[in-house]
């Protein structure tokens, strides 16, 4: 059977504060709706996305899957019912979902369909339940003694008794598509703020005599995200995810507090990360790797056995070679650098390709643009650059060269040549710092 | 009625093992005792200081509101009657509240000056109590049925049933002028240490028939500052306010924890701040800025939409204009970056203004000091300075002019023109870096 | 008496998920063996390592302290009986400790000493327990009315009362030499496992008739350490040990959480550590000195009243004399700045020595190395270095002397002189940055 899961995101996020639409704020360096849509395909054969008017941005983010527009804002039920015409016909389970639940994992939707697709008795109707610390105004979920759900109830409309209970909906649920969508086209609005709640979907499935049952999960997956200390508090969880996998994989964290992971972060084993590491997406760091304190990666591979930091920098498209050596101050952007090539301090080196072995002063600059075009660098193996050296690209300096410390280099180097470019020394006597007026 | 405030701050805080005198002691960037005349002086229509002797640097903190020294540390009631001089024919309310208090807010100074000015049945004295996790050693507040303190008792006096009762005293009072005056002076000293105690103040008042009455407030406005352990924990509940009113007010701070903040910062909507990034004193940062990992702000402007770092210094004076681009490993100071502006590595900038559109290359160094001055670069909009260039100061470059890579500027650069300032090169075969004995 | 600890350290800590044996794994920038070993002997009178077989860096890390190896895991009853040979005939008590318990303080070690020495009526046995706040599956401890130890019972055999037991084993004791050996050779192997448990010395000890005592320590310091999420744990008990420490001996941390400390790190009073700082081994920092946010120090001392940071970075062999200042985005390795001398911007500053008050331009650069060698620079006191200068090393500037801006210095320049050592400046009318089709 064919399964199809609808995301909810056309929610402005007013508590945000924002002008962009909540869905796209990020969470470990990815969009609330990209995390969604990756859990909801890892489990579902598609995906719908329904967003808000005049979210040109949300769309691109929503992309390959379908997008559909809630163009007035007239509650959840009515946001759901606007995938109706992709729906139309489908035979199989559709789950509607929340954009602003990122953390929603693959196991626990998983779960849920499995739930409503058990074999022997299968319900009409599964939803997402959980246990929240505080459940506050979450609506409760009544069960019998079987543990079916009875009945939803609104915080607003329940006893002192049913808000003693501390099972919550979440609001998700999944229900086969022909019966969701009559239920869907059943809400009505007659309420305080004249909206439709997806929730009423429930009532509407036991009164149609539909067994309903409830998935628990954990509170931490299903807290809806209002505004930005609550993704803040996402942004925490999805990081001491990222982090304890991290470790388990073999990796040491020395504060693992202090370092921020992209979603999407792959670290090898007996990797050593130090203090206040910060991974933009796509980094793939080998096994032995030592990441020192106050490095940042983003789009980058680092080899086996490599060294990386402190305060290193290593921009998309670069690729740190086995063994290599990115010190201090240092920045590298669509840079290769060689097998055990070096480049130890405060040097700039862009759109470069380094042998190996090469060594790179400190203070080496590859001058990669001239303000229209950018253009390339290339050291040869074993070449050595002298410090505060400057490479006018596009340049090649040739293998086992050796440039000179203080030149600007603007024409290639043949291998195994020595260059020099730089003013000669003249020593004035007489005329040093106290003749200027300096207090040596 | 007028109201005045008295600061008691003439503490050693030994257990700070400081030379600075506990006042001083810096939290969100500021010290104690101006965060307490800023709480204060909002509430009151003045203060008074009072200082223990030799503490120079607590007078011009102070400035400029008058301060007193008491000469001997007699106890916190001598301490606020020195402050009598300046008291004395004084009308209104006085309050006496204690410099290592920093985070007690303007709205509980107002519930507590509310409270003694209450319109129907003003009590003789109000006092500020809290209910501390642990209570510890502090003195207890009995209160009767109506609500009103019938005593305090310390510590050391109370029985087992009234160290059972939660409200503890914080010390911080207020009563007319002339009554606290006539209390102060009616203090003994018939104790284990021979001090005069301030809380004497409560029993003296209801013994002259007053009612003394109690505002609760939050333990973490009123907890004393004894220990460097102590200060950073103030400074932590500083700065979470500080974090999450940032983000009440659209600021994302992906990793809030790591973020530190002055006490005066000011974030724009949807203003990102990434890991690890520290303001002092004295930054704006505007609608739409992007402020990356490891970034160090003080004393600096940022306007919209512009982006700064990872790794970037922004020193007093700076201000980057809408859109420009602060890279990793830049530090300006005294720097204004034109509109669209970039200097995205490895650069100081001191004390120079460059224009809209201008292009920075990697490695430039602004030559702003010869050891005695500091002197001015002025660079044109449209201006590109190529890499690794250095410019002595005072130096202009014009508009759209082209500095070339690796160049020392030491003389003006007219507008349109091109520089180049630096070392021909030569290539010498053979002598490359296996010649000189390098194991390439 | 004289006393032995026998450390056993030849777990390989498969949950490690590493090459490194586990008793290797850093803590506090130190070896977890490391860590026992001075807490041991600081206690006992000698030490013996019990490792596993092909730990060669494991006999390194415990020199000079003498190794044995356990060829076949076959539990710890067995592990600690390899130590027989060094303790045969020594007549002192001997101690079991785990290399993975490297929390343990001198203080603990003492007290279970002094328990088993007790003057009076000395116990045959002392054991560590100590009160998980989730006592999970530890051996129960079971004490009579007098508090002496009865049994240890194994959580899989324990009744549900006595697993309802606080009290739990943490595995290390103490017993005179001889009778240890004895229980030690004693111990069977007739469980689910096939090991020989070093605990049943417990129930061999209580057979021979012997009293058995427990001091209790707290678990921070005895749990053990399988996983890197412990190993994190474990860190971070370190460092909330040496920030409190540093705080109680007078030094400011704004952000205690986010310094990370060495074991060995010295700070004096008055010192203020700003934000993300972090130290390696090797460090001495003196009185009053400020080191900002992001700075990085090890193998260094910094003497009064310095200026560390932000952005800086100290290596090994480096000192700060009184009053030094080192800037954003500097590096110094095996340097000397002398007294009141500034290096504030974008400096790599290596094998060199700086004189008394000398001023370090910005992007001053010291060619150290030459592809085979390191090479020295000297430079003099009140010497001025212009900025975006080279050094090319071995080379020695005089004191007072005058470097101009962007020179590269491959002479010595005398006292008192000026060198310049860079190209001429020419200016080119019309070449500017459109010229070269930029959009200015």
């Amino acid at each position: 059977m064919k399964t199809i899961a609808v995301i909810l995101a056309a929610g402005l996020g007013t508590r945000m504060r924002s002008r962009l639409p909540k869905a796209l704020h990020p969470i470990a360096g990815r969009p609330m709706l990209q995390h969604l849509l990756a859990a909801a395909t890892g489990v579902f054969d598609g995906a719908i996305v329904v967003a808000g008017p005049d979210m040109p941005e949300l769309h691109r983010a929503a992309a390959p899957h379908p997008v559909v527009v809630q163009a007035d804002r007239l509650g959840t039920g009515h946001a759901a019912l606007q995938a109706a015409a992709l729906l139309e016909g489908f035979e199989g389970d559709v789950a509607v979902l929340y954009a602003d639940n990122p953390l929603i994992t693959p196991e626990t939707l998983r779960r849920l369909l499995a739930a409503r697709q058990e074999p022997d008795q299968p319900p009409g109707l599964a939803l997402l339940a959980m246990r929240p610390d505080d459940p506050a105004r979450y609506g409760r979920v009544l069960t019998d003694a079987d543990g079916d759900v009875q009945e939803v109830v609104e915080w607003a409309d329940a006893s002192a008794e049913q808000r003693a209970i501390g099972l919550c909906n979440a609001g998700v649920l999944c229900a086969p598509a022909a019966a969701l969508l009559g239920w869907l086209r059943a809400i009505g609005n007659d309420n305080a703020k004249g909206e439709y709640y997806l929730t009423d979907v429930v009532a509407l499935a036991r009164r149609a005599g539909q067994r309903v049952v409830a998935v628990e999960a954990p509170e931490a997956e299903l807290r809806g995200i209002n505004s930005r200390i609550e993704l803040a508090a996402a942004e925490a969880t999805a990081q001491a995810r990222l982090r304890a996998a991290a470790m388990e994989g073999g990796a040491t964290l020395v504060q693992p507090d202090s370092v921020v992971f992209s979603h999407d972060t792959r670290l090898g084993q007996d990797v050593t990360v130090g203090p206040s590491v910060v991974f933009g997406p796509g980094v793939t760091v080998e096994d032995g790797v030592e990441i020192r304190a106050f490095s940042h990666l983003e789009g980058c591979t680092v080899r086996q056995g490599a060294i990386i930091g402190p305060f290193a920098r290593l921009r998309p498209g670069t690729v740190i070679e086995r063994g290599g050596h990115v010190g201090n101050f240092v920045e590298l952007k669509a840079a290769v650098l060689g097998e055990g090539a070096k480049a130890n301090h405060l040097s700039y080196l862009g759109d470069a390709t380094i042998g190996a072995g090469a060594n790179i002063g400190a203070g080496t600059i590859t001058c990669n643009y001239d303000g229209v075009n950018k253009h390339r660098t290339e050291i040869g193996a074993g070449a050595f650059i002298g410090s505060d050296t400057a490479l006018v690209a596009p340049v090649k300096v040739g293998a086992r060269a050796l440039v000179a410390a203080g030149s600007v280099i603007t024409e290639d180097v043949p291998d195994d040549a020595m260059a020099i470019a730089r003013g000669r020394q003249a020593n004035k006597a007489g005329r040093g710092f106290r003749a200027k007026g300096g207090k040596a």
